[in-house]
């Protein structure tokens, strides 16, 4: 091994112990650390990853990549550290082209943005938020004018989640999708809706850990490599491919949503846990392609978990768990998990208006960033696509615009990604019948840890040495569409909803 | 403020830092880790725990200390970085008296001597650990020789634990009980015992745990700067003041483990909640005396815990959550949990033969530094211990001299300091009445929270800023005495036995 060699391996292992501490404080932060010790960790947490930076972004650390990356010394190293290499180089050349002090203008402004979102998401005021978002929206354009001078903002933006992803694609997947999801949707909506009194009950809080705790274990989920807490919003985080943890949150009044956090988040873990081990906290290791991840968590969650069939097998133990669904029959059940509302909030909503809640915000983003609309103009035009898509207008902004705190930290080109994930599942769930025949089968005689493994071997095990574009190519032999999805769409809602 | 304070003062907060991370590390390998990801964290504690003490025993540190002390400097440092300046110089000169590489093969032995114990305690074989014990004991030897050159080693060893303290004190304390309560606990043995039957069945775990919760609350454990865990055994850990943690283990067949941990570790916890937070993150802030420690946590377990009036206003919350409670009377609990047996196992043991189970381990510390009885007698005198104090007779080494784990890794002189608390307890006890009034009367009213408060300023906001004789000079205005806790004892369990 070369010298350097040798002095990159040390460096990315003290690198991975910084990162690992990084990530301990962040998930203690969000499930175990009480009010006031916040500030503790909060201060700890500066320091690391203040540290973690300026490793990052050390001339030391630029040096070995650009000797690394010489031929001779290039062509000796194995095939992951060549995409280690590869991949570090670009990322440091990207970033080592934006000046410090814009950089340092730009955290310092995403900080105060963030606070401003909240006190305004609060009052429901948009004027309090309107000149940080201006404001992130320059800066933004700025920063992706260093890192990828002459290419189209929003073309960096999707990129920056999606790798090899551009808006000329999205136009044409959420196209498609629209045409035949505006009708379906309103035949859906124009057709009986189940009673939904059953599920409004209390439901005990234990009682729903414990439900968790099957359906993790169901799906696949290794207790060996993962743990599980609880916190405000359901996540899931990794240290490697050993340790991978979710979280959840049980309401009291609302059953259903520990039970599908738990399928989703459990889809991200599972992912995660079955990475090659060997990428172990390095940039090949985790998947850093939302939509590509997003996919396999809506996969579990949508595909598998919506399905009358996911619950054939365990309807039962679910009734043992929680007492109250004696009184529900499956039927009733599956229903109300298939249930279509138009409804505000993105996150409350079900799997088919969910394209909407994304297509919405893509074309508000596209009109930031291409059609340059101003910000005052935002609300307007986002109560204004609310009535287009779904007939309903938020009675304020806080049910409107500020519902998300995505764009209050510049994550501008990141909504895209979760209905690129199910654009793909429509694909996977083809490819996987072709291979291995119908889900409903395999579900329904409570063979899911195949499908799991199907998903393992095709796409998870290649954490992110597979780009986006190469997974599709890799798994289904074509290009990105939408038809897939939408034949799953009309397929089921039709059956459901006797259309 | 001088050059070398401001540089003094970084450097305190960088060792913080570490520190802290260490702590979170340390937290989630007995909390939450998953298995596979055990390993990780071991890599990041080494690695950070190492640079901790490569920062605590600097050279760098060392001159700041020496210019610190100087009189033109430490006349101008506030009380509390006067007694921080003292307290590390002190421990770091004792400590750079050890040659680097003695101290290397003692952290080795210690480790080799651990993993040692466990297999031997598993094999119940003392002949696997008895090498490793011998090593670890010539070890201790030469390590105080250089510590505190001329002193009693068995001296040093209790005073590491519980500063101030020495076997000639201990003894007389010892001496004091041993008088009074070998004649006791004959009566009470002989005397008729409650049957234990209606604590034997199965309890549900989840109702365990909210018990606790009642507990902790109960006693005055402050949720805004606190978080429970579960781990393999009972602990409590703390960032800061404004982050102490308690741990529990919950057993389904013995219901009374949970509670009375719950209590103990809630003693440890509300003593480290309440000490005055401008001592935090430095040698000033928590308790590191081991004996006063103790006797917070015995405190609330015991003489607080097992009276019968403490349950008297939450008795019916009890019942609530544990239904098979309902079938206890308060009477039969208060017998169950002041139940005397003659048992083995320290950690299983009430608190009146508990006082046996450490006088035999002081003894046979004295036996081994003193005596310098060879290790493979260890053993027999262990056996002919148990029998002269309990009557009874181990039937193998696993219950007998290889149940704790404090020798494999040299805690020589810990011991003692569990059986220093109790004593103080009394003490405490009765100072407490007179300046508060009958402790049964205030926890039959439910007024608990005045005796915490009464702790709070009498003993924990102190942190480690008074040592153990201090805090009992100003607590009680009087030297150390076993005859209160023996008083306590005497009156306690006459009543109930009706000796």
């Amino acid at each position: 091994m070369s010298e350097t060699l040798e002095k990159f391996k040390q460096y990315l292992d003290k690198m991975k112990k910084y990162g690992h501490v990084n990530t301990l404080l962040y998930w203690d932060m969000k499930t175990g650390v009480p009010k006031l010790g916040q500030a503790g960790h909060v201060d700890a947490l500066t320091y690391f990853s203040t540290e973690s930076f300026a490793m990052a972004t050390s001339s030391e650390l630029s040096g070995m990549l650009k000797t690394l990356s010489q031929p001779e010394e290039f062509s000796g190293l194995s095939d992951t550290m060549q995409f280690i290499v590869t991949r570090m180089k670009r990322d440091m050349d990207k970033d080592s082209r934006i000046p410090k002090e814009r950089y340092e203008a730009f955290v310092r402004a995403q900080a105060e943005s963030e606070n401003a979102w909240e006190e305004a998401k609060a009052a429901a005021d948009f004027s309090i938020f309107a000149p940080h978002l201006e404001k992130m929206i320059a800066l933004t354009e700025e920063l992706a004018g260093y890192t990828d001078p002459g290419r189209d903002v929003y073309d960096v933006l999707i990129d920056k989640y999606e790798e090899g992803m551009d808006a000329k694609t999205v136009d044409r997947l959420f196209g498609e999708l629209k045409e035949g999801l505006i009708p379906l949707v309103k035949k859906i909506l124009a057709a009986g809706q189940p009673d939904d009194a059953k599920f409004q009950g209390s439901f005990d809080v234990d009682a729903q850990r414990k439900v968790q705790d099957m359906l993790l274990s169901y799906i696949g989920f290794f207790r060996e490599a993962g743990a599980v807490g609880e916190s405000e919003h359901p996540f899931t985080l990794n240290f490697s491919s050993r340790d991978v943890r979710v979280t959840n949150h049980y309401y009291e009044h609302a059953p259903l949503f520990a039970m599908f956090s738990a399928i989703h988040e459990g889809g991200h873990a599972i992912f995660e846990q079955n990475v090659n081990p060997e990428y172990d906290n390095t940039v090949a290791g985790s998947c850093r392609y939302m939509g590509i991840h997003e996919s396999q968590s809506r996969f579990y969650e949508n595909i598998l978990g919506r399905n009358r069939n996911f619950w054939l097998p365990i309807y039962g133990k679910l009734q043992d768990l929680l007492p109250q669904f004696r009184d529900i029959s499956l039927d009733e059940f599956y229903r109300e998990i298939n249930h279509v509302r138009n409804s505000f909030i993105r996150t409350d909503a079900d799997e088919v208006t969910y394209c909407f809640h994304i297509i919405l915000r893509y074309e508000m983003e596209k009109a930031i960033f291409l059609e340059h609309v101003p910000v005052e103009e935002l609300p307007g035009l986002w109560n204004q696509k609310m009535q287009e898509y779904l007939g309903i207008t938020p009675s304020d902004d806080a049910e409107g615009i500020l519902q998300d705190m995505h764009w209050s930290g510049a994550s501008f080109g990141y909504f895209p990604s979760y209905l690129l994930g199910s654009i793909y599942d429509g694909m996977f769930l083809e490819q996987l019948e072709a291979e291995l025949g119908p889900v409903d089968e395999l579900l329904a005689s409570g063979r899911i840890l195949e499908i799991t493994k199907w998903l393992n071997e095709k796409i998870h095990r290649y954490g992110s040495t597979r780009k986006p574009k190469e997974v599709l190519a890799a798994v289904c032999g074509r290009e990105v569409t939408a038809e897939p999805l939408l034949r799953y769409f009309t397929k089921k809602y039709t059956e459901i909803y006797h259309l």
